[in-house]
């Protein structure tokens, strides 16, 4: 049993990014440019936005943040991202999720233009996923692919099988499993809440994908010898054993399915350092212009 | 074992559609009115737009044809396109593909805006119908959709194997019946060319989707007693009987598979017709600015 070591991968492709910003920068070019729009002040939200800056400072990466107060309206959001759209220093940016319920999440991600959006939630880069054309793909599959290639992980025939059907995570890394590609050739089970029978549809798995939000739901008794496991949860749970009150969860009982594992993701340093890699990664193309013109 | 009668429910469709377009007319509106992109003479396509031609009558529906030369250039073609998109007369418009391969076909379909993009091929339609939220739904999906409900069959909870991965047919069809929708909250698997053990997904399908483009594929040992089958295949074979030399052969061994079943569809007859019927459908969604303003 292999534990894959997300934190370790994701800052070998950081430096990797480095170099090539370096470069960019030593022949001239302007450093990449990712913005930031962070509205409220809600404590997960904050953290996130401040391990993005983070893997900036660490990438080369310019970052800037935009704030507003949790009463900002959707007109004065949309306004704000019209003007990052229009901003020529500005290689792409991203509006941190959760909005407050006044706001129309959709809306805003529609409001984003596409070349901008290395987040990849715009439709048209979701469509680009599905199709198989060149796009921003959203962080968090993206990181898994890049989590499965770097660990050796041959995909090709295998039975994937993906536990949610989420917008941001079920839907997109199912697409890119399917994909005619390498990682890819996946044939993609996807199951959720309205799937009677997820034990047996997880035993068949050669991989399982777990990004349905719910701390520990896969068991061992789900799981297959040798199958390779990708915990995408991150619940927080009490824990009085913590200064803070809590801990990270994610959706593998860790401890009891690992044993069976050929390859398994912790969490934290699974998925979770990936996405944010993801992340500069997909600045990186937007300033190299590589996806689009 | 029930017989689904494509063409008796895509007849019943079209006199509703017929209907509402005889009310729009009636209220002094102008009749929906969809324009078709045909390049070269290519049979197949030929017969294909004649059956749409044929349909839009049917429903009282406008139709205008646009012919170019197997020499068109693609140029020519995304100038021809610009002005479909630009005229106010025109509520939808489709381009016939294949097109003659000096022509990059995903650069037309992109040139396509996607608030007249009836075929739902437009990569923002792809990604509103994987995200959830309205859009053009590409016709054949659409038309299955129509089938199942129409024919009462109970989809959610239910495993859904779709057999091809094709942007026209495998994804959307694995997308819209995973969605928190119905129809729709299947368990989907998609399998296809690198899946190796197809029979044994087959088998455990309550609803088996085949959109591989193999002639009679499907057998009766690949399918369990009491499953619904929905066959997208429409592959010409030689067939000597016919005065024509052909005949028309689905993706099912209809005469062994459908004893076993509880729903099947024929080819011809069943799915074929449905998909024209889709395409009148999103006509005139794209009249009444239904999904788009």
């Amino acid at each position: 049993m292999q534990i894959i070591d997300g934190k370790a991968i994701a800052a070998q492709i950081k430096q990797e990014i480095a170099a090539e910003v370096k470069e960019i920068v030593a022949a001239g070019g302007r450093a990449p440019h990712l913005a930031g729009v962070l509205v409220g002040h809600d404590g997960g939200s904050e953290s996130y936005m401040a391990s993005k800056v983070k893997a900036c400072e660490q990438c080369g990466i310019t970052s800037s943040l935009l704030r507003f107060d949790e009463s900002v309206s959707q007109d004065e959001l949309i306004a704000a991202i019209r003007r990052l759209n229009n901003d020529d220093s500005v290689d792409g940016f991203i509006v941190q999720l959760p909005l407050p319920r006044h706001i129309d999440e959709q809306a805003v991600i529609n409001a984003i233009d596409y070349r901008k959006d290395v987040d990849g939630f715009h439709p048209i880069n979701v469509g680009r996923l599905s199709i198989g054309l060149p796009c921003f793909r959203s962080a968090t599959p993206s990181g898994i692919l890049m989590l499965l290639e770097r660990s050796g992980i041959d995909t090709r025939g295998k039975h994937c099988v993906v536990l949610g059907r989420s917008n941001i995570v079920g839907k997109p890394i199912a697409s890119l499993l399917m994909q005619k590609a390498n990682p890819g050739n996946c044939t993609v089970t996807v199951c959720h809440s309205a799937t009677p029978n997820i034990q047996e549809m997880c035993l068949q798995a050669d991989i399982i994908v777990a990004a349905i939000g719910r701390p520990e739901f896969v068991k061992a008794d789900m799981v297959r010898e040798g199958a390779v496991v990708i915990d995408v949860g991150t619940t927080r749970v009490d824990d009085p054993t913590r200064e803070r009150g809590w801990r990270l969860c994610g959706d593998v009982d860790f401890e009891h399915v690992a044993p069976k594992c050929s390859h398994i993701t912790p969490v934290p340093g699974g998925v979770g350092p990936m996405t944010i890699v993801s992340l500069m990664h997909n600045t990186l193309l937007a300033a190299k212009h590589e996806i689009y013109q």
